[in-house]
């Protein structure tokens, strides 16, 4: 293609609002133009990598042996009554009425439409297993959209849902997905990590994120360098330490720290290290009869050291706060420990409270906690001798780098990712709730075990960007980018011989099935350099008089730090060889 | 592809709100399911027609220099405040609010957002001429959603909107485009015509509709036989009748017609032609002052033939109705006429009106009209004679079959078409309401002239399928077929020849490139080549033991009454053939 063909758009400056690296080079790059908050136009240079990301997840998938279909962007609220998420679900879920104030939503997401589908098409286990997607535009009315297309509002997302006879065929689906995911993230050429992540009530490891390494990603991952465990931080395991609790030394004492109401502020006046210390979370269950009314409330007192910090997901999951949980108020915490936070501690308690203790703080000795009582801590304190053993011990922290693998084959490292894709087996959650059933082998109806697969179409680019730049701008690696090769002819305006030049190797090129734009819009070679390297082309071939006299032209990959004299018959050969690389 | 790893799905019957054939078919095929009314999935099957639409278009568009981009689905109304569509349009337009509030639109076309995106973009008469173009969804909320994807609420269409410094380039944009569209049909394989259409306000010619052609269309499409003359109804020209108005022979007489309101049953009860009749429709304009108040209306009197129908678009344009009109009430019919509708008449009149005759009528001689008194009608009515001449002559009235052609080559012909693509010059009109404007050789702001160009994409398949089809199914043109060609084996789990002639045959044409289905599901020959009938493939070859045994298998076209025997050896080559033919 030639530039005077296509649309060549760049800018020196980012818009104020753009904070993130990936938005200002796609605004910069004119990749991308802001329409409204989170809405963006597409612009052709940014469609071309769209499309190829789009290429990529749809031979995989086929190959994988889903079949796609199109969803409705506009859907019925009927189905979403269904399963109650027309009315559980915020108001990122865009709800529309029609000009009969018909209620309508636009799809974030299409599992209602697909198991409906599935009800009325998947009738025999024989027509099992069965896997739909689509690749197509989705809203999610984000309170504050940011970040362009990392969390915009309308965006495209290509979704898959499985359906399977059993769990152990749901199992084989999710497996062949996850595999079709690795081949389709090799492709792109990104350096990525698929994780384990939480998989919610439906419990299981069936659910994996792929997370694409970049040090501005808003996900931490967990993994180990010499094993392939990785899981993200919701998910990730803090193992029991090995050893015993130590005995207990000190004397329990209670140490005047006036005005030190963190953990950090405490070891550092007593001159110990922070993890001598523990720190008191306060947490609050509330029992509900049928008309909504609180009937009783427990309080439970969440134990920690001090340099660790509580992990939500975890502290969902143990009994007796699985229902749900809430922060105690402070005339509860007032009420249990006769004392304001800051100096909270599981001694000398007002009330009895259910005392939690990470699996760490369980085997300390000789620790350092909140005296109840303000701008007193206990120093020494010792389980046992001190208060009685916890009513629970678990893991309820963040891992930190350092821990121990949980698979014991090491010790874990801690990286940043930004997700762009997450497999998830889901049960039977949507076909019970929807009563799509299929007649299996004796007959019989049963529900649908499902899978959900998902891969951000349009935030995979900026996730390559944030883990492909650098000053100058965009580095795109050669499967999506918006052209393999820029060639920058010098003075084609003036010189025969470098326009003659140009296009033969352009038409080479095409003719050679490679995706190549020849820059004909006549601008000065650095304006013309400074905008391809903005945009992220990969390979660059220079072509001026002064080299096609002695027969060369220049070749330069966007990494490279200076071009290299090729011969202008062997250029195309080289280009060739490089993008099968 | 094998069926068992795709999604095959028909159905004997289609559902009852499936009025017509191409509605009923698609959902027979299983190609498309409803979701609600007018809302539809693309199913597997349904959705390859729409991508092989979607590419044709696609190259054809890139070829002619459009330029692809993705606007949003989603659109602040700020933008569609500007052109004053936002509160103009009706109830078609889907209006949303967000969680904050503020007024979006799902977008039923473009021309806001790619103005606004031009008047950012393109800031100089170097960056013209430009078009962009893209392929997305549409939501247009009718009132009364049906046939399928002829009529839905949300669609796809390629739109496209050229941005040009003058009229001149404009209308050179504008040929261009007409000329992709030419070839864009040609390759979709359908019988279709180009008709010229009325460009309302904006005048001149540059208004053009792609029709294919079907005899259950919507639009009545005019042409004459001996000549490339192309009209819709709204805008074919009926000339002025060829010779003078013959000489007056009948008295004026007032004639019973008791209960005779119509021009046919006048006809009837005097044993006269209907083309002696004249009708008369009463027709009322308004002066409405600064604060919108009605201050004069001005009743008008039109005169048909008895056998011609009012052509709207016509009347809308003649001076002093080309602000708007309407139709006259009862009591403003009584006020002028003295007498109820059904036999009023240009004779008698109580209060002066204007008088519009058409063409035809103005040249005809001893006509009978209404009496203005009820049972009555007048006969030998003459011109001059019995009154006034008419204020007005001109064309108001929808062309016949058989009226003379515009051109002077020939008679007219009437067809009916389903209207898939509009070129369409727009002017300045949203340029200008925008300001939208560039910067021209002189210096200064200019607004772009610009044209959109649409072609309904889910739209096609359906019109393709109205024109082609019989008793047993679709007929799909081989370059918008779900598949090219089908493989039926017979008995291909029990004969090893079978499926090894099948499958080597399925992998041949793949290696070929050619769109090749491999039915392997195992159902009974019957059923297969029902369902195959029923989706339309065009080219089927069936291999059974029997066959194979003297080395052949059989061919049939779609179109075919019957099966030809060819060599397996021959048939991979055959089908290129045909399929490149």
């Amino acid at each position: 293609m030639k530039a005077s063909q296509f649309f060549v758009s760049t800018f020196k400056e980012a818009p104020s609002d753009a904070e993130v690296v990936s938005h200002r080079l796609m605004m910069r790059a004119g990749m991308i133009k802001k329409l409204g908050a989170g809405i963006y136009t597409y612009m052709p240079m940014g469609l071309r990598v769209i499309r190829k990301v789009e290429q990529i997840v749809r031979e995989e998938m086929n190959r994988a042996g889903a079949v796609e279909l199109t969803m409705p962007v506009v859907q019925p609220a009927e189905l979403w009554q269904e399963t109650g998420r027309f009315d559980k679900m915020g108001p990122e879920l865009l709800r529309i009425k029609d000009r009969h104030e018909r209620d309508f939503v636009v799809q974030p997401t299409s599992e209602e439409v697909v198991t409906d589908i599935a009800r009325q098409e998947l009738r025999s286990y024989k027509q099992l297993p069965k896997n739909f997607y689509q690749i197509q535009t989705k809203f999610r009315d984000e309170r504050r959209p940011r970040f362009g297309l990392m969390r915009g509002r309308e965006f495209i997302m290509k979704d898959a849902y499985s359906f399977d006879r059993d769990r152990d065929s749901a199992q084989a689906s999710y497996q062949v997905m996850a595999a079709a995911y690795r081949r389709i993230f090799d492709r792109f050429g990104l350096t990525y990590r698929a994780v384990a992540a939480d998989s919610g009530a439906i419990g299981g490891d069936l659910s994996e994120e792929f997370q694409v390494i970049a040090a501005t990603g808003e996900d931490a991952i967990v993994y180990c360098p010499n094993s392939d465990y990785a899981a993200n931080m919701e998910k990730a395991e803090a193992l029991a330490p090995a050893g015993p609790r130590p005995a207990a030394v000190s004397p329990l004492s209670k140490t005047p720290t006036p005005g030190k109401a963190t953990c950090a502020d405490v070891a550092e006046l007593l001159g110990v290290p922070l993890s001598t210390t523990v720190k008191s979370l306060v947490l609050a269950t509330d029992e509900i009869n049928e008309r909504d009314e609180i009937v009783n409330s427990t309080v439970w007192l969440l134990l920690l050291r001090g340099d660790h910090d509580m992990n939500e997901v975890k502290v969902g999951k143990l009994p007796g706060l699985d229902m749900g949980f809430r922060f105690a108020t402070l005339a509860e915490i007032e009420d249990h420990f006769g004392c304001k936070p800051g100096y909270l501690g599981p001694l000398n308690l007002k009330k009895p409270v259910q005392v939690v203790a990470d699996r760490e703080v369980a085997v300390m000795a000789d620790w350092i906690c909140g005296a109840n009582e303000a701008d007193f801590h206990m120093t020494g304190v010792n389980w046992g001798r001190d208060l009685p053993e916890p009513d629970l011990v678990a893991d309820i922290r963040n891992v930190v780098a350092g821990d121990a693998s949980p698979d014991g084959k090491g010790v874990l490292a801690i990286e940043r990712g930004i997700e762009v894709g997450h497999v998830f087996y889901l049960g039977t959650k949507y076909s019970q709730a929807m009563n799509a059933t299929f007649l299996d082998t004796d007959g019989k109806p049963k529900p649908f075990e499902m899978g959900c697969y998902g891969i951000g179409v349009t935030r995979l680019p900026a996730a390559a960007i944030e883990q492909n730049h650098d000053e100058r701008g965009i580095i795109w690696p050669d499967a999506i980018a918006p052209f393999s090769v820029v060639i920058c002819p010098i003075g084609m305006d003036r010189s025969d011989a470098v326009k003659q030049a140009a296009e033969q190797l352009h038409d080479e090129l095409v003719a050679a099935g490679v995706d190549v734009l020849l820059d004909d819009r006549g601008e000065r070679p650095g304006a013309m350099f400074a905008d391809w390297e903005l945009i992220g082309v990969p390979h660059r071939v220079t072509i001026g008089d002064k080299g096609l006299k002695d027969g060369v032209v220049e070749y330069q990959h966007r990494r490279d730090t200076e071009a290299t004299k090729v011969a202008l018959a062997e250029i195309a050969a080289l280009i060739q060889g490089r993008l099968k690389a």
